[in-house]
């Protein structure tokens, strides 16, 4: 198992008339959470972008267990329970600060080739990262 | 069932560096949808106001299937397969003008009660309007 | 004189915790009213795009003078005093149903091609669009 | 002179189809820093909230002169030139990481009382806090 975490705190737009986050932003902060995860694992957007490969979103999941509002400082998770082949999924959980659960849920991404437009597995480089990092954790 | 679509046209803020959609947005698309609804139903976002009823989102599951961008105009459908109790469930469609399935998948809300904080069931009125429709379907 | 109006109607996540429109929003309602503008001139988003042209904003003012909120009908309106030439200024407005004037500003954008990274006049098959328009307004 | 600065980093469903941060993006960065000042100042949203005040937004100016795009640290900056009657002016800067000047604008708001709904002239508290920061700037 991999796990990271990545802290972000709410902004005042994120609110919606209910005085809390608009359930879309969950998605957004999952998100945050998922480029630094890639980033620290020393593979980010840019190096996906070099080697002409996206990762859209094929699917999405997430429960809503507990409110949030503006200011607070949410800690974003990251779990990966199992190497990605076709598809890449995330396990991700936001807690606020005094480490209730908001939010749980998972995201599934593609490996996109932009030159020919198709999906494709995982990029060769970033899956031994994944490997190597499954090996410590 | 109860069956309703709504139309909407994707802006170009809603667009990202991939140059399609964000995938957020289209659990966005889907609310747009829910409260034309309900406001079809004669009981719209005013009327829960004053009821003292607003609809938190507990739980969201979305499948992409097809990138929509700029200017695409959306068909966004909602689908009841059955009567709300203590959660609403609602099943969601996009579909771009060709007629191609983009988006699939569902949103829970639960009721709560602004009053004393706490969920409560669907408001009687509410439902019976559902029951109604429910039964013409 | 050049003039156009679109309609809109305010989302809920659009609203924040103040319970009305948030002040960002206005921004891109008047940009959805300005592609709107473009398409009925017979040169749309894709056209700009086909032609390697995009239109980055380069200054943006705002006044805001009345809150709007979730169902509220908007008009938005597009008013082009003078033709482009390296810069593009539209006047935009916002009323909402009842006629009230609630935010009113202008926007710039240049002309940028895509192919040199650099900005360059009008396209010139664009400006003849707007110029017949402006004889008949 | 009061002068304050902010650190955010770039997010993914920022930027849009022309691979930038979106130019409305740029109005909510500002409010991030705004609010992170005004919570520095001792004085932030929370308590203006507890006083029943809230600071709608009445006028918003900014020029934008360099993009940005995901991943990109950017520095937003507050300044004061003057203390804050009925109105209060915020001066607002964005720069990258190589200190290149990317957003310069500013921010009028307004007092707003809740209860009564009308604006009011700056907190006697919060005016006193900026009086003091400004004898120190």
């Amino acid at each position: 198992m991999i796990y990271f975490e990545d802290n972000l705190r709410v902004r005042y737009y994120e609110t919606d008339k209910m005085g809390i986050v608009h359930h879309s932003n969950y998605i957004r902060f999952f998100e945050c959470a998922r480029l630094s995860f890639m980033e620290k694992m020393g593979f980010g957007i840019e190096k996906f972008e070099e080697a002409g490969i996206v990762l859209p979103i094929v699917e999405i999941k997430c429960n809503y267990k507990y409110p949030t509002t503006v200011g607070e400082k949410l800690r974003v998770t990251v779990e990966i329970q199992e190497l990605p082949k076709a598809r890449f999924k995330l396990h991700q959980n936001i807690y606020n600060e005094k480490g209730v659960l908001c939010a749980s849920g998972y995201v599934v991404s593609a490996f996109m080739n932009t030159k020919t437009n198709r999906v494709q597995s995982c990029p060769e480089e970033f899956y031994k990262i994944l490997e190597e990092e499954f090996k410590k954790g």
